[in-house]
């Protein structure tokens, strides 16, 4: 099975961690280096990798941090200024709750190059299992809307859907303001030949309403203990709209944070500027201000079913 | 009263047309002439003018070929000649309305100048009525969430609210592919000092969740007999989530077409190439397929009033 690039986008060489730009995707496949934490941070705040890739970064970024240190006392003063830096970069994905794993271990005395190396080595293969159980929920012919990318899964589903003899097509929402959808995911299920429609955010309904969607497949940044998540901003309009049609939302989860409902998440809101200039052409007039949640809330009642990662 | 360039953004002097051209704006206030119906068919297949805009040029138009023939029977081949060429520009706009009209005042044997030039005024007079009309059901304090361009009708409304001591606040939509939100509504009311924020489409959900939006105001390319609208691509979904979050959602309608319901109304589908770019930059990778229709149908029975113009 060939992986996409977006699958594990993160990986540990030695010292160094290679992460890759998915900010020049799709015009050319390029990784930044990051050899201690304060690197790491830098490429989370400046959004050079998301998600999935995010996570790896974080638990490499504590790896590289520990390994400086051999003398317990050092180490958790080490790691804990790095917990902070890391905690510190962005508000909606639950890095708090990988610090503190990581923190425990260390306060346990594990062996932390042991630990984190399996944990990733388990996320990636329930990454896998969890494509496995979407596509038992497909169709003999599904045609699939989706929202900004989800790390390499949906190329992984539609792969495993045409083993299985299932026809898919996508329709790939383009995710304004920063264009996941379009660079990405498109992009992604583009590399390994699946049929991709591009269709900008404003056109959900209008799609929906022509029978053209039978299924909506998403990711999620952060998965409260109640099923409500935090997935990228769009996403919430898409799971009410898919409810409107009655069309089955399905959400690929990342394993339970210790939100308990998603008002304990905090949402991200970021500079106007990122979302009122395209490649340093503006959008729109000068001197009027953007409001830019970069993430929104889907109750849990909106979701069909959620695809969960218990690791 | 001062009015946006957008709210009359066409018109007639001696034999020349001159037609703002909306696809400079904001960056620009210019006009571009037409001196035939074939000049005025190229700036609707081009978007150069939209709306209340496109309204006026086709009846310019037809009032340009009708001064050339002075003979009944010559004036009516000339006048059907010019209707084909108009009614082929674009099919959601019900051109095909405007020309009847003025075919039956050149039948019945009635002035066209004096017809055409009358219909018109009354035009102009039946939109400032309605802006009084909408400012009528605002409460003293309103956020308004708005979406495309209603040519001029957004900003009159709130300098009337503003003189009737009414603090409004505008939430306006990117409207891609083509950001007529936030190029000309944003634009435009900011130019009368108006609060304005803008969002990209994707938001809608969120700040509605939010509180942030107490009311929906948006326009419509044709009104069916039925109460269902064509408007700008994105109107649909936007009325779905105001009855999700039970929102008032008004429309400011053009007059009633020959459409019995929505579903009479054709949908013009654009070149995927307008939305997969932007000032020539691509926002997609290669080679992969867009979909683009241009408007969208919000059944009847998601508005919770019609501002109706009845001519």
């Amino acid at each position: 099975m060939e992986f996409s690039p977006l699958f594990w986008p993160v990986e540990l060489k030695g010292n160094t961690i290679h992460i890759l730009d998915e900010s020049r995707l799709p015009e050319k496949i390029s990784y930044i280096k990051a050899r201690n934490y304060q690197q790491a941070a830098l490429a989370i705040k400046q959004m050079k990798t998301r998600a999935v890739g995010q996570v790896t970064l974080a638990f490499y970024a504590f790896l590289l941090t520990a390994r400086l240190h051999k003398e317990k006392k050092a180490l958790l003063a080490a790691l804990r200024k790095a917990a902070q830096a890391i905690n510190a970069t962005r508000p909606t994905l639950p890095f708090k709750f990988i610090s503190d794993m990581v923190l425990g271990w260390a306060s346990a005395g594990m062996d932390l190059e042991k630990n984190i190396n399996g944990f990733l080595a388990g996320l990636k293969n329930k990454r896998v299992r969890q494509a496995e159980q979407m596509v038992e929920l497909l169709g003999s012919e599904d045609s699939i809307l989706t929202h900004c990318n989800v790390s390499g899964l949906m190329p992984l589903i539609a792969e495993l859907a045409r083993r299985q003899k299932k026809k898919l097509r996508f329709f790939v929402t383009e995710t304004r303001p920063y264009l996941q959808g379009w660079r990405l995911t498109a992009w992604e299920l583009q590399l390994f030949g699946h049929s991709v429609t591009l269709i900008t955010d404003s056109m959900a309904a209008q799609v929906m309403s022509g029978g053209k969607i039978t299924k909506v497949i998403v990711g999620a940044d952060q998965l409260a203990q109640n099923g409500d998540i935090a997935n990228k901003i769009g996403t919430y309009q898409i799971a009410i709209l898919a409810r409107h049609f009655e069309i089955p939302f399905y959400v690929l989860c990342p394993p339970t944070s210790k939100a308990e409902t998603g008002a304990d998440i905090k949402i991200e809101v970021r500079s106007d500027e990122e979302m009122l200039h395209y490649r340093g052409l503006p959008l729109a007039p000068k001197g009027i201000k953007g409001y830019y949640p970069a993430f929104d809330i889907t109750p849990h009642n909106l979701i069909t079913r959620h695809i969960y990662m218990e690791l």
